[in-house]
């Protein structure tokens, strides 16, 4: 199939170009380099040096026995995506080219307003390119589990059958987003759902949970074509900032009472759920949800398995809760359905110990570029709008 | 109370400030005339003439023996509402300041770009400026009944109980909206919503029906103060449409089947309902949603109304239903609550007829001036994104 991703040059979108071409399939890709910019804003770099895009592309070719087709451009520019698209016929747009942080996004008045226009209009371009350009692509567009936030019942894959005073619909399940980020995706949903069902375009929409690791398989040894890693209190989640304090020796930061519940995937489930959505297309005119995560865990949880993996390394890995920059419920009900990728024939790796293991032994080599931008992991962005780092809360759990 | 109106110079803003005034608030307006070229883009003009701000402002003296203290200015600017804000200290924002039509947002992908963007980065605005100037200040925000949809069950005000697997919780009533426009609408409300929810700022959102009407009791004789009435295809709805045709001489013309059914209130109902709001703010931290309409009315059914008064005043009305430029559903159930404002104390006018006759002796006046622009009623936006004007439909109704 042509498969062209947008947001290329990013951390899914790069790993995901690779191994798409191992499967066969013709990749193009866009890009205009805003997340190398945004994590050097937060005055941080990608923990895995990753080279520059000519690079990588000499790098692919070599690897890959394939050109990657790279259109430099902004996704909100419309003359220059439809021409893309009218140049490449992509029959699958696997859409990556948001900006994915939440506190980046809680800054303050300029960035909220950035990340919502930013995404709300990179995707109605989409949409509108789409429908003039190549009405059949299916848009596998990336959302994320964040969009439910954290409701006291089940949360369906995107739609549920209620009964309402005796009459029945089945709708849209309520979203009910804790960033300006995470409300970015609600609005995309709510975009896309709406181009489907009166343009009769197709969608899968990917509620993602959180993504680590490092590398795929595919990637080989080539160092050339590895993809970012970032750990900074923006671009790097949870999981990417306490490894990156394991290996550098300080104490993993869960935020608030670490109870807090996410659905979590390494990477290489990711590339194999995207490409199931792109392999498997929904119907003209479909709509479909897909929550995609393998495990819940809760934050401290997470903490404790990098200590024990870091305790094979040698390192003494100690946790250190702080104040929680954010404003969410630190405890609370979480259950997700995931079942439409399992009957495509999903199959979890099942195993975060030997992928901690991988990451840990990868962040080892560049140990050196964390401690030099270390600073820029610890939150001072508040979700009540003051800047201000987090204080440490209560004991060391050692 | 001190009382800012965002879209002060628009259809309802303007008639909210002399309302207000009556009733011994202070008024403060924001405008950019942003309504004024957009009904020029659409070949039209207010068939009621409005005065320039200039003069609006000396007659609004003259009639009221208050002065409006005006900001000519963008609401996306944050300086600019923040130094408002600051200046005014209002203690009830009313947000009638967004781009309001439905086709207009589905000209083509910059329509829809602007009227997402210009819609989202106001209430951005208003939100991080309120936390930062007026943080006790209510933002009576308007929505639309347009955000639900015509779901197959009854539609709550905003919130709704459920019961899912034998869990329960209380959660936002899917939104499924039909146009970029409509789409704005749920945009914001999911941004108000949270904003509410994390810095404890209180907020009404009005899910109002389409108004209709010329006048209030409030704005006397003098010609100076009337409020704008459009009826080109964007910036008037089917019923300020159907005013106008039956002024002119043409058949009134409903959309396909006629039978889409809809929430309506004459304006003076629409004043009364938004000073409820206004005058019985939420607590700090809640965010509420009033379903603002007084009746539901079938659009052939609304043709039929207009068509009675009209021979009332002589005039000879047909109607003849045309092919429907918009994807919608054209037969539905419908039952929305609208329970709130009555609890408040809403009076309903209850008098469609009287309230029709006062448009049409209104509209009478000004013949000319809607025969000048009547190219600008006839619909050739569509919903499928192509350019066309409507073909007629079966037999007319007689």
């Amino acid at each position: 199939m042509r498969i062209l991703i947008t947001g290329v040059d990013g951390y899914l979108g790069w790993a995901l170009s690779i191994y798409l071409a191992k499967r066969g399939h013709k990749v193009a890709g866009i890009d205009n380099y805003l997340r190398r910019s945004w994590v050097g804003e937060m005055g941080s770099q990608s923990a895995i040096p990753i080279a520059k895009m000519a690079e990588r592309l000499l790098a692919y070719r070599k690897n890959l026995g394939q050109n990657l087709r790279f259109y430099k451009g902004d996704l909100t520019d419309y003359n220059f995506v439809l021409n893309a698209y009218k140049s490449f016929r992509p029959e699958a747009i696997v859409y990556l080219g948001e900006m994915p942080s939440a506190p980046y996004s809680m800054i303050d008045v300029h960035h909220a307003i950035f990340t919502q226009t930013n995404n709300q209009m990179g995707t109605l371009v989409t949409l509108y390119a789409m429908r003039e350009a190549v009405p059949d692509c299916q848009l596998v567009k990336l959302g994320t589990m964040g969009e439910y936030g954290t409701p006291n019942v089940d949360i369906p894959e995107g739609f549920f059958d209620i009964e309402y005073r005796g009459r029945k619909d089945r709708m849209m399940f309520p979203r009910q987003a804790g960033s300006w980020y995470h409300q970015s995706k609600v609005h995309d949903t709510n975009n896309v759902e709406m181009a489907c069902r009166l343009w009769n375009l197709c969608s899968t929409d990917i509620m993602q949970g959180v993504v680590y690791g490092t590398r795929i398989d595919e990637m080989g040894e080539d160092d050339a074509i590895r993809t970012r890693f970032d750990f900074d209190q923006c671009f790097g989640t949870a999981i990417n900032r306490f490894c990156a304090q394991a290996v550098i020796g300080l104490p993993l930061t869960p935020y608030g009472k670490g109870k807090q519940r996410r659905g979590f995937l390494p990477l290489r489930d990711s590339m194999q759920c995207l490409t199931l959505a792109i392999e498997n297309p929904p119907e003209s005119g479909e709509y479909r949800t897909f929550n995609q995560f393998e495990e819940v865990y809760g934050i401290t949880e997470l903490a404790l398995k990098i200590q024990k993996v870091g305790a094979e390394f040698g390192l003494d890995v100690q946790i250190q809760p702080i104040e929680n920059p954010r404003i969410e419920m630190e405890e609370h009900y979480y259950n997700p359905d995931h079942q439409h990728l399992l009957d495509l024939g999903y199959k979890p790796t099942h195993d975060m110990k030997a992928e901690l293991q991988i990451v840990l032994k990868d962040l080892m080599r560049h140990k050196e570029r964390i401690e030099s931008r270390k600073e820029a992991q610890f939150p001072d962005i508040r979700w009540d709008g003051s800047r201000r780092n987090s204080v440490k809360l209560n004991k060391p759990i050692l």
